[in-house]
């Protein structure tokens, strides 16, 4: 490592040899429904809390990576998860439910990315033979936690983004079939002074494009070096910004070619204002969605920078500024 | 790795070379005080909130530790960082103050061994060549968040805890002067059923004796290997149940090498009811006191086993159990 260097380079290229996507009925019926393994028709996901309905959002995602790599959960030496709850008990409690030695990460909507990139670090390392890395978000649980009860009925501006009620989860393991994570770069915090929490994706842009620059320069490669660059959920606001940001440090990356899973996962429904949201945004995208596409051949490089806005509603009462990061990992066929 | 194995044998010994603690008034007044790096006379720490405080505390000990590494904040490869604050800000707002790149962990009260842990891998793996380690609590923050305002005067029983106001960090390296690291182990989420958040000790002993087990198992070592063996912040009674517990399942480690961190911070104090907790805990113990005398060659070898109990204040009043963790980092000289 040199100084200033905030990249993994995994040499034994670990292998993503499953992965699983969770979502509810709002997901159910968007564009990538057909790349979910799971669909909940009912929001409450049978449980009496959204809390609850969100950890076995992330149980399902778990039990399903797990299943899909033909393992059983004795087989995973660590699970790496996080989510957006106080205390991230989505992710505690269901390390509960598998009973697997447990890394609790936090990076808010940039969780799968991180949990991914030490996943793949312990496998590249030979700390461990399989890992699981998961994440997950409750559309109304984010709701109740972050900002009003949805019975007040409040309103949002357009730059608003709408949290993603699902988990995803990915099997890491030394071989097998599957993309190769063949490298990581680890954010720093970037916090350009804005703190409103209804324009999330203009706060997170410049953590996203901090960390697309870092990996180019980190790895010494171009950004035609990836068929698709993905961010975590800057959502229309931000996706803007990002490149227009990229475009001003002579970083040109072709607008079919540069996308962000807030916009893919609801398409162009209104509903949703600025776009999808939350740890299970970038999860659930990556691994249904686009993991599916690289299985079928139509994508044989892409990189993932999900995006994390750190804020808390205490410090945003408290006057503060969003601290934002982003985490990108490489996957090759 | 082997089935069922949940240790990091670290065989390049990264070193850990500085470390601080960083104390409130209340430690201040208790027997390690020489130990701390630095005690603030003031509970807010200068800041208007306790949230504020809590993060002036662990900025101080992060800027500490590189201080006495001789190093300089861009020399840090990677910050890993956890507290007990919804959305860990007193670790995201520390990165932001810090810039560099940052991966937020969450293990309650075992998170500065979690992040020991890591921080040592990432180093044993080339992958880092001086890495951050640090976590942080606020005696008042704590309160106000998982409690009622300390205005109201409720009361507590005596198996309650009192929260450390205080933060510790470690530098960890490949070569230097300093203990080294030699192994880590990554606890399971253990659950008894118990739910009182008033006696956090008898919840988290079954974990903190899961994972000592684990690691005498997964290392082949018996007890005797080490000097002292100190858990994090079981206090009289979690430390009353683990000697039981480890004597029953046939571990019989001596009554003056096995300890407390929450018993040795704060003494007989009775104002601390049961003895000291939270993230600062086990970081300020370990980092000052105990990582002090492995230098004054009073101890040669330690293990300590940081732990978390990972509830929140949702999940109890929904009526949870409280899913406890141990992480358990080994020190050499």
């Amino acid at each position: 490592m040199i100084k200033g260097h905030q990249s993994w380079l995994f040499k034994s290229k670990p292998v993503l040899i499953s992965s699983s996507a969770v979502g509810g009925p709002f997901e159910a019926k968007g564009p990538l429904a057909d790349d979910f393994d799971v669909l909940h028709q009912d929001i409450w996901v049978g449980q009496d809390s959204f809390e609850k309905a969100e950890k076995k959002l992330l149980e399902d995602a778990c039990e399903t990576a797990i299943r899909k790599a033909k393992l059983k959960k004795e087989d995973i030496h660590f699970l790496l998860s996080g989510d957006l709850m106080n205390q991230i008990i989505s992710s505690s409690f269901t390390a509960r439910t598998l009973g697997v030695p447990y890394l609790g990460i936090f990076g808010a909507c940039s969780s799968a990315m991180e949990g991914l990139a030490l996943a793949s670090l312990l496998v590249d390392s030979q700390n461990a033979e399989y890992t699981l890395a998961a994440a997950s978000s409750h559309n109304l649980s984010a709701e109740k936690q972050y900002r009003y009860p949805t019975e007040y009925g409040a309103q949002k501006p357009p730059t608003a983004q709408w949290t993603v009620t699902g988990a995803g989860a990915a099997v890491v393991s030394k071989a097998g079939d599957g993309p190769y994570i063949t490298s990581a770069t680890i954010g720093r915090v970037v916090d350009m002074g804005l703190s409103d929490p209804f324009n999330m994706g203009a706060a997170m842009a410049p953590a996203a494009v901090a960390t697309i620059e870092a990996h180019f320069k980190d790895l010494a490669v171009e950004p035609d070096y990836y068929d698709l660059i993905a961010t975590g959920d800057l959502g229309k606001v931000g996706h803007r910004i990002a490149t227009d940001l990229l475009t001003e440090h002579g970083l040109k990356i072709p607008s079919d070619k540069f996308t962000d899973c807030g916009l893919l996962i609801y398409g162009d429904n209104k509903q949703v204002f600025a776009g999808g949201s939350g740890c299970g945004c970038s999860a659930t995208v990556t691994y249904g969605h686009l993991v599916n596409r690289m299985k079928k051949g139509e994508i044989n490089r892409m990189l993932i920078i999900a995006t994390g806005a750190l804020l808390s509603p205490m410090s945003y009462q408290q006057k503060e500024s969003i601290p934002c990061i982003a985490h990108a990992v490489s996957f090759e066929m």
